[in-house]
């Protein structure tokens, strides 16, 4: 049975595990990326590593998401972020140089490896060949420390391109397309492969846009075979040593297929407020259009802004309606300038921001209220823009600059025949990306030689191994469907101590309990219980470290959510699954004593652990968790364990290599 | 005896009063100019007159504060602010488009016209001959409506020039040497009129650095009298027949001279937190900079940004050091786009931003903790960048991109001997100014026709003509040196609704007592008693309209601070002096009663108001007013009066015109 081109990366690159669908696998990682939102506490979890320098092939650390620098604090970030690129061995692209997936691309992205990123649109390089995942911060810090990341083994799904675009029709409606049929669920658990005659009509930047927007699907990847393309984008990048021929099998067997005539394509747009909510342009002509923006990870390069450029040569947009274009990276905006589209641009009435995602995460250009705008963006969930009840829509660059032009929501076929002199500017590309490389600054160019840290940047909590005793007070005592958002809130008062953990920390459970973190500390540790489904929610990592900060050693709940159970292991948090009589009977102020010796039994594989309150009465609790999960638990939390790895000489290289 | 220019254009707009310095002018107002910060309460208020259209000959609506649009607020400002222009007829300047100095200078400044601007950075088109001065937004509605503006005639100092620029040193040394000998304070009462023969070493952007930042020095205006550089500016911009010829006469007469010999300057810069902290920069060089900075209104223009690309062409910035270009205006960045600079400054490392205040008002770019930014700006008070305890210097953009090569400062004639190959790129002007025109929206292809207000916009308050009775209940009783922050505080909780008293009366007296806003609405009205030195502090106008709108009807105080004195007339707010014995007696919840026919009284000029307390004892109160304060007050306040005044078909223009 022959392979498909994800199956055989992964393979290249398994250390543990079997290439079957939903069994977890550990692969090696070649490169990893992270941003300056997830990357602070990416660097300093590598820092309580205590490890010289980055294991990987490759880092890089971009800054991308607050380079407006609102604030201070962001601006702290970056020369923080500077200076552990610095200090630990990465790349450190500078604030202003663009949007890291446009510039991981531009410089970095390699067939056939893999990337990991703290960043959800990661997979964006799998235009190119390469498979990227994006993953949590923890993750990356011990890819960072030579550790194998863990994932469920995707299925992986053809999806077979025929034909050619047809004019106006463009890469961002391949994906849209795909959205309308699968929906934001359809890619769970999946890698799309693109395969089929279509795909060489088309080029690396537009395979890009459809693998960006393939998170949109909720896959766990996307990615396309390599070919002349490929060979020529590397070459224009002046990396063409970099190519790697890389084709699935003949006969690769895939867990579905679907086909795309792109012959058969239109203008799509997907309207308010949700990806997948995709229709013809036609059918929503003639909405009135407020604001316009370009740019973005998905249609923010230099090929992406290029035809808004062609089609408002000479022209003006609409008095009524606001146009700012946003470019992918620096290397778009100086090609742009370079080649006198900018100014061109300008003249048209664009105002033309710097290189950030600023906007598409609602930093930048909130749109008015009871206003409609049009991005070229991969998200437009609601209130993502900036305010509640948003009207956003997606869509590709011709038909956003359509609207700029007409004011309103227009098919771009329909403005051609309505103009008489607008053509379909196509897709073109450079003769060579030449913008400059001096906003990357090499690990061996390093400003820095140790960490800078402002004020409100802090140090990772990191767990101790597992000892024989665990045994505390009831801290708190909660009710069923304890959510993330009730551990950690994720308003913007207390999101901007993300990096701060001590500071972050004081507002753990605070909506349940407002004494509770004061207690805690007051305490020197206890233990949690709660009703069903703790930790509920979103994924965020520090629902569990600074409860780990604050010093609890065990939950006890009837169940756990899925994703806070893992973050529990791995920040070392032993999890117990009680039952609903134990539950009702215990108290919040009880002395708990776990009798089991924990470290032996969590080692021993034991499930079942017998938990004494008040020095009176006793219950059994229990512990399902794999072998994986026992060791991370054991050794203190995964960065412990990959700690602990490093010291012992162990890396996470595979056995056959 | 000959007159002096600033004095000859007064005499053109006089509508009352003598050109005796100390004594109170009215001048008729030609020009307006309003940004995006204060112009939308400005346009609330001629709402409130009730207006067909604007009266001055021109006005023109910025958009250059907010223009990150970083909330959905300032977007419905910048829509409200379009619609308002529409509406009444004024010129519209699209967010992006730039700041309001530098459009005004590019498109509408003319010699000889007066110009009032409601940002204290007004006076910069004094720099070719026009008479400019900022005020506070109801003195701008006032003159849109027709009415004069009044200020105390100003002592007119003659600024003498001798001598050219060395190399290195620019007109931004000129004003800084003026800061260096008069201080922050030196100009308070006085207009600038640079003369003498280092004039015409000077073109028309250099003169507007040096008229702009003479703001800093506390002056009402600074002055240039005009000559061929003036005609050629203004034939650059495709406006030469405004071009006027003007100058002091021979024998006029100054209040003050001084001498600055041009050829005596060398590179200053001033340190933090002061502008008139001014030393050679040869006494700070070495010290280590982490951002650098060129743009704002006192040093954006393409002349400005220009030399920074020529001392960079084929160079790059210090890896340390991020440096940030913020052009002043569009027209600015659209040719240096056309021109190939902008390729060439983000090749050596800079972050092009779109052209906006931006970074100045400590929007965007705010410096990270514990680090030194280099500005080209007009203003270093601590805290203003955006963080306390900042370091921030002001410098030429020359000394500014020698610090971003060097990463430290550094006199560029040092850095140029160093280097070997850096040449003073010296100060060149475009052929012509081609920057398109297409983000000003003029009046005859306005958008809008009705004012669009977001959910965060409300009215304007305005106040009643006075009546016979005054009477109330004592709501407050506060104590001395009540400030206008007491009043209305401005932290930035509070400060997003300065476009919607109606929420932002809410506040009012908050930090006296958290129940009086509620109680002054519930009882529909009342009285404030205060003891001494009442309403110092910041001139906010929000402090007097709030009050109106809770139904305020007078104020008794043992004394007034001034400005806010000339508030409550200006809103219709009855200010009763009352002596420290009636202050003792008076109680919160008091029943006041003004015995005197207030409405009579104040017109018929009665300094002595009885005032009734429970209709049990009685007390005489003052009330010391000018003539044209009391017109004011009987009027319901300077709005009602300019309304009324304009119902009454009278207007502003002087007799023998």
């Amino acid at each position: 049975m022959g392979l498909t081109l994800t199956e055989k990366i992964l393979d290249d690159h398994l250390v543990e595990g079997e290439l079957e669908p939903g069994e977890e696998i550990g692969i090696e990682i070649d490169q990893v990326l992270t941003q300056d939102t997830t990357g602070t506490m990416v660097w300093l979890q590598f820092e309580a590593l205590d490890l010289d320098e980055v294991q990987t092939e490759l880092a890089a650390q971009y800054c991308d998401h607050q380079t407006y620098q609102f604030d201070f604090k962001n601006t702290d970030d970056h020369r923080f972020l500077r200076s552990a690129a610095g200090t630990y061995g990465a790349y450190f692209s500078r604030p202003g140089n663009g949007i890291c997936h446009n510039v991981h691309k531009e410089n970095f992205a390699a067939p056939g490896k893999t990337l990991l990123g703290s960043d959800s649109h990661t997979p964006t390089p799998g235009g190119l060949g390469q498979l990227a995942i994006g993953a949590g911060g923890l993750d990356i810090s011990v890819a960072m420390g030579g550790g194998a990341y863990y994932v469920e083994m995707p299925e992986v799904v053809n999806v077979r391109l025929e034909g050619e675009l047809p004019e106006w029709a463009t890469a961002k409606d391949v994906i849209l397309e795909m959205l309308r049929r699968l929906s934001v669920k359809g890619g769970v658990g999946k890698v799309f492969e693109y395969t089929g005659p279509g795909v060489e009509s088309l080029s690396v930047p537009e395979r890009t846009t459809i693998t960006n927007m393939g998170t949109e699907l909720g896959a766990t990847s996307s990615i396309f075979p390599t070919d002349e393309h490929t060979r020529e984008y590397l070459a224009r990048q002046g990396r063409e040593e970099e190519y790697v021929e890389l084709a699935p099998d003949e006969d690769a067997e895939y867990a579905d297929e679907l086909t795309i005539d792109l012959s058969d394509l239109e203008p799509l747009i997907a309207k308010p407020s949700m990806p997948d909510n995709v229709v013809p342009v036609r059918e929503v002509a003639g909405t009135s259009v407020d604001q316009v923006i370009i740019g973005s990870c998905t249609n923010g390069g230099y090929e992406d802004i290029l035809p808004a450029a062609k089609m408002l040569e000479g022209r003006q947009i609409n008095r009524k309606t606001e146009m700012i274009i946003a470019p992918g990276s620096k290397q778009a905006s100086e090609i742009l300038a370079r080649e006198g589209w900018t100014a061109e641009l300008m003249a048209a009435g664009v105002n033309f921001s710097e290189a950030t995602c600023g906007a598409c995460i609602g930093i930048g250009h909130v749109p008015a209220s009871e206003s409609v705008s049009l991005r070229t963006f991969n998200r437009n969930f609601e209130g993502r823009s900036g305010i509640e009840d948003d009207n956003v829509y997606l869509c590709s660059p011709e038909v956003a600059t359509a609207a700029a032009i007409k004011g309103e929501i227009v098919d771009p076929r329909d403005l051609a025949d309505e103009l008489g002199d607008l053509e379909d500017p196509g897709f073109e590309l450079p003769d060579a990306y030449d913008g400059s490389k001096t906003d990357i600054i090499a690990p061996d160019e390093a400003v820095d030689d140790s960490l800078i840290k402002g004020p409100n940047i802090g140090n990772a909590p990191i767990g101790e191994p597992l000892e024989a005793d665990i045994a505390g007070e009831v801290l708190l005592k909660m009710e069923d469907n304890i959510t993330t958002d009730h551990i950690i809130p994720a308003t913007s008062d207390i999101l901007m101590y993300r990096s701060n953990i001590e500071k972050l920390s004081e507002f753990t459970l605070s909506r349940v309990d407002e004494t509770f973190a004061q207690r805690a500390m007051d305490a020197d540790g206890g233990v949690l219980v709660a009703g069903e489904n703790y930790g509920q929610g979103s994924s965020r990592e520090h629902a569990a470290m600074c409860p780990l900060y604050l010093g609890i050693e065990a939950v006890l709940a009837e169940s756990f959510a899925r994703i806070h159970r893992a973050n529990l292991f791995n920040f070392g948090i032993l999890p117990l699954t009680i039952d609903s009589e134990t539950y009702a009977k215990i108290e919040q102020g009880d002395d708990v004593e776990v009798v089991t010796d924990v470290a032996e039994a969590v080692e021993a594989g034991e499930e079942e652990f017998t938990v004494r309150v008040n020095d009176d009465w006793e219950a059994t609790t229990t512990l399902k968790a794999s072998e994986r999960e026992r060791r991370i638990l054991a050794a203190g939390g995964k960065l412990r364990l990959t700690k602990q790895q490093y010291e012992d000489g162990g890396d996470a290289a595979p056995a056959d290599d």
